[in-house]
């Protein structure tokens, strides 16, 4: 009865679906460690180095992204996101559970990732809304953005959400304590997983 | 969103683990169905063909087992018993999930099993004491019963035990309400996993 391996959990969802609330409450009440990502972009105000993101020259992070040293990472808007294999391996192998919000991109790349410790504790969840209807009262948001924009982010939206197939698990979201419940079984169930418990 | 395709979850255990309530319980809160098995034994008074067992005679049973189709079957004391297919997959591919208390030989029956509708639903779980301790306590019982007798069961417990790592999930049994809560969080991730909702 050894000492447990970590999970990796990667979670992703269109804009609305309710994912970085799971993942953060999660990450609240203690269940798993939320990863801190590097990131070129400036620091607002507010944002601590290491707590938020780990603000990294534009130099530094190619360097390290070229030395093969991120898990994922992808550049949004000119500024380059990524996290690091060392902000989650060694917490893994500690039996510390890891959550991590990306996109569908991001998560390909964990999927594809080699590295044993990666593939042992990774596994993913997709997040949607249970049908269109829903999707786009969840966009609409306060009402006060133009058709134009709410009919962009639907498309968005759905384009996203036609990647639901290339995860191990979906989740349907509606009611906000329902959602949260189903979600903290999944890594109660992956706790119970045997191949990280030899 | 297409109709989910059931889970059959195959749940072995030693003697005292507790697996059987888990079961039943489950079955019982109406979340998934017990399957019936085939035996050649005689039915005990109050046993209702059909319900608790397909009572067969040993040519019926025999014939149907050479003709394939038991998806697990045991000769225990004499007696034949197994699980027939069409028992489980007309009802899996209903979405009904189905639970079932296999040993572990019933289990690598299973886990053997080539038919595509059995390889897509089944998911198994070990259900163990935490230690030996616990099972020895678990064992003992009213403690009416002989050393020998008790040392023979701790044997037999230890040597069942000895095949968690086949398992897919291994569940340390402790406080009732605990596992089995542990186990119904087991049941609702396997129902948000992606291949069963293709």
């Amino acid at each position: 009865m050894s000492q447990r391996n970590g999970i990796l959990l990667v979670v992703s969802g269109p804009s609305g679906s309710g994912k970085t609330t799971l993942c953060r409450r999660l990450a609240d009440e203690g269940e798993a460690r939320y990863s801190v990502s590097c990131t070129t972009r400036p620091a607002r105000p507010g944002e601590i180095n290491g707590r938020d993101y780990h603000f990294l020259s534009r130099e530094e992070f190619l360097a390290k992204r070229d030395a093969g040293e991120f898990l994922e990472s992808a550049e949004v808007h000119g500024n380059l996101y990524g996290t690091l294999k060392t902000e989650v391996i060694g917490p893994l192998g500690n039996g510390t559970d890891i959550v991590m919000d990306l996109d569908v991109q991001g998560a390909a790349q964990v999927r594809a990732c080699t590295d044993a410790e990666i593939r042992l504790a990774a596994v993913d969840l997709f997040v949607m809304p249970r049908n269109e209807e829903e999707l786009l009262a969840r966009l609409s948001g306060r009402g006060t953005d133009s058709e134009e924009v709410i009919a962009l982010r639907m498309k968005n939206a759905l384009g996203e959400m036609s990647h639901w197939p290339e995860y191990t698990y979906r989740l349907l979201s509606g009611d906000r304590e329902e959602d949260f419940s189903r979600f903290k079984s999944l890594v109660i169930a992956e706790r119970m997983r045997v191949c990280r418990l030899l």
